[in-house]
C-alpha cells in the first residue's frame, strides 16, 4: 500500500471534525464587526468609530504551565491564562482588545483535549468582549512527542492616539499600587517543575498553607485586570503587567529616565505558593522577585493625589511603593 | 546552593541579549505607523488613511518543514516561509499586509540560529513593506527537546470594505488561473519526511531532475503572490492559497454554492520534486491532490474576459481550467 498522509500522523479529517465541534462555541464570542465565514483564508474584522486609533498587538504563550495541565489531565484553564496574559499586555498602553487569535501546535489531535482548552479560550474572550476570530492548530508529531502541545496566543486591541498610557508623564512621589496576583500567573514554571516534580504525586500532594493541592494552586488562570482597571484609566500615569522577570524587569519597562521604583514589601502579602517555592527550593530572594510576580500581578502608576480614587474603587488594591528619583543603578528597589 | 530560573533551563539574560542583537534588522521593517518603544508590553501601529477598513487576520506554522531545516542546520529561509504563507492567506481576501508577530518556542536559545531565523522574517517583511512589530521567544526545554524549535506567525492586513475579494461574484464559466509555486511550500512535510527521512544522506543525495540535492528542493521558500497579483486585483473575483489539502480542499473556499472548479491537469507540468514523491512513496494520485499543491501555490478566479489582462502581465500565469456548473458531489474535478 501507497503513503498517504494519515500514515504520516497528519489526519486531516479528524482536524476538520474537531474544527466543526468547535466552531460553536467560538461563535459566541463573535462581535457584529466580526464579518463571519467571509474571508476562508483570512479572519475579517470591521473596524470603525475610532478618531486615531492606534492598533496595539501582543503575542505570548502559556509557556511549561501546560505541563502541569497534562499531568493533572486539565485543559479548560490554560486558555483562559492565554487571552488574559495577552490582554493585560496591550491593556497596560490603555487598549481594549479587538479580537484574539490562537496556534494550538500538537502532536496528535485528541479532539476532547482541544475542546477544553478553546473552552477556556472562548470563555475568557467573552469577559472582555474580546472576539476568537481565528486560530491554527497544527499537527506535528515529530516536533511534539507524546501528549505534548503549544499553546500561543495572539490579540489586536485599538486605543486612541491621544489616550496612550506610556509612562511618560510619570514622576518622582507618584504612587506605585499593586494589584494581586492569583498565583504564578504564567510565569516560573521552569523553576517551580525542577523544585517539585512534575508527578501526579507531587502535584496531588495537599498543603494546608495553600488550602488546596499543589497542582489545583499552580493551575490558577493568570488574572485579567482589564474589567476592573478600564474605567480608572483616567487616573493611571503608567501600567507594568508584572510577567517573566517579576517586579524587577517589568517596572522599569514603563518609568522615564531619571526615576526609580521603591517598593515597600511589607504592604503586601506574598500569597503562601511564594513562601512554599521559596523555602522547598532554597531560592534566593532576589532571584524570587526576579522569577516570580511574588503576588503583584499589575502595578499601576498614578499621582498620589489620585491614589485614593483607585483604592477607594479597588479595595483589593493596594499602595505598595512610591516612584522615586533614581540615584544608583537600580530602577527597582524592594525593601 | 538555591535553585535559580537559569538552572531550570530558562536564561532571561541570553535572551534578552539575542532580543538586543536582533533589533537592528527589525527595525529595518518598521513602517512609518510603527509607534516604536511606545508600548512595552505590546507593539503599537498607528492606523489611518482608510475609509471602510476591513481588518483581516491570520496565524499559522512552518509545520515541519523546520525539521529539514534543522536537519541541514540552515534557518534563514523558514521565516521567509511564515511570513509568506501568512501575507497570501490574508491577500486572498485582498488585504494588503501591515504588520506581523512572530512567536519562536524553543528548547534553548543558539543566538546565530536565532539570528538566522529573524533574518528570514525581516527579508519577507520587506519585500511586502509589512512591520515586523512584535514577537516572543518561549524558552521551553521541556516541551522542545534537543534542537526542536516552531516558528509561528501572525499577520495582520486591510482591504476597503466595499473591495473584499471572497469569491461571491464567482460564475460558471469563469476561469482558474494558476500561479506556479516554488516547490512544496510549506505543506505535505510529514509525509515526505516519512517516505525519504530526514537523514544527512538522505537530504544531501543529489537528483538530477531536481538539478539539486533533495534538502535544498525542501527548502525552497514558500512563494509571495502578493505583488505580482496587487495591481491585477481589479480583475480577480476570488484566489486560493494553496496550502494544506491541496487543490482539493482549498478551491472550494471561495467558490459559491452551486458551482465547482474544474482543472485541466496537463496545462501545466508539476515540478519533479512532485513526480518524485509519488514514485518514491508509492502515494496514490488522489493522495498527491490532496496533500500537495501539485505545482499551482495560488489560484486566481476571474472572468474569461480578464482572464488575458492577468496571463498577460504575468507570463508564468497559466489558464489551468474553469468554474463549472457542479453536477455530483465534488466541488473540483482534477482531469
Amino acid at each position: 500500500m501507497g503513503e498517504t498522509y494519515a500514515g504520516a500522523g497528519v489526519d486531516i479529517d479528524l482536524k476538520t471534525k474537531v474544527i466543526k465541534r468547535i466552531a460553536d462555541q467560538v461563535r459566541l464570542t463573535h462581535r457584529p464587526e466580526v464579518l463571519s465565514g467571509v474571508g476562508p483564508f483570512g479572519s475579517l474584522y470591521e473596524f470603525k468609530g475610532y478618531r486615531e486609533p492606534v492598533l496595539v498587538s501582543s503575542t505570548d504563550s502559556v509557556g511549561t504551565k501546560l505541563r502541569i495541565a497534562l499531568a493533572l489531565g486539565k485543559h479548560d484553564t490554560v486558555g483562559i491564562d492565554i487571552v488574559n496574559h495577552c490582554v493585560n499586555d496591550i491593556f497596560t498602553c490603555g487598549a481594549e482588545p479587538l479580537f484574539f487569535l490562537d496556534y494550538i501546535g500538537i502532536g496528535k489531535v485528541v479532539p476532547e483535549r482541544l475542546e477544553a482548552v478553546v473552552q477556556g479560550l472562548v470563555q475568557a474572550c467573552q469577559e472582555v468582549d474580546c472576539a476568537l476570530i481565528g486560530g491554527e492548530i497544527a499537527e506535528m508529531s515529530s516536533v511534539y512527542t507524546g501528549d505534548d502541545y503549544d499553546l500561543v496566543g495572539f490579540v489586536i486591541g485599538v486605543v486612541e492616539k491621544e489616550k496612550i498610557i506610556a509612562g511618560k508623564t510619570v514622576v518622582a512621589g507618584d504612587v506605585l499600587i499593586g494589584l494581586p496576583s492569583s498565583g504564578l500567573h504564567t510565569n516560573g514554571y521552569s523553576l517551580v517543575r525542577k523544585i517539585f516534580g512534575e508527578t501526579r504525586e507531587a502535584l496531588d500532594t495537599h498543603y494546608p498553607e495553600l488550602g488546596q493541592t499543589l497542582g489545583e494552586e499552580l493551575l490558577e488562570p493568570h488574572r485579567c485586570y482589564y474589567n476592573q482597571l478600564k474605567p480608572l484609566l483616567p487616573f493611571i500615569k503608567g501600567m507594568a503587567h508584572i510577567t517573566g522577570g517579576g517586579l524587577i524587569e517589568n517596572v522599569p519597562r514603563v518609568l522615564p529616565e531619571g526615576v526609580a521604583a521603591h517598593f515597600n514589601s511589607p504592604t503586601w502579602t506574598a500569597p503562601p505558593i511564594f513562601g512554599l517555592i521559596q523555602q522547598r527550593g532554597n531560592v534566593d530572594r532576589d532571584e524570587m522577585y526576579h522569577v516570580f510576580n511574588m503576588g503583584i500581578g499589575m502595578v499601576v502608576i498614578c499621582s498620589s493625589e489620585h491614589a485614593s480614587q483607585i483604592t477607594g474603587v479597588l479595595p483589593e488594591a493596594k499602595v505598595v511603593g512610591e516612584v522615586v528619583q533614581q540615584t544608583g543603578e537600580a530602577r527597582v528597589v524592594i525593601e
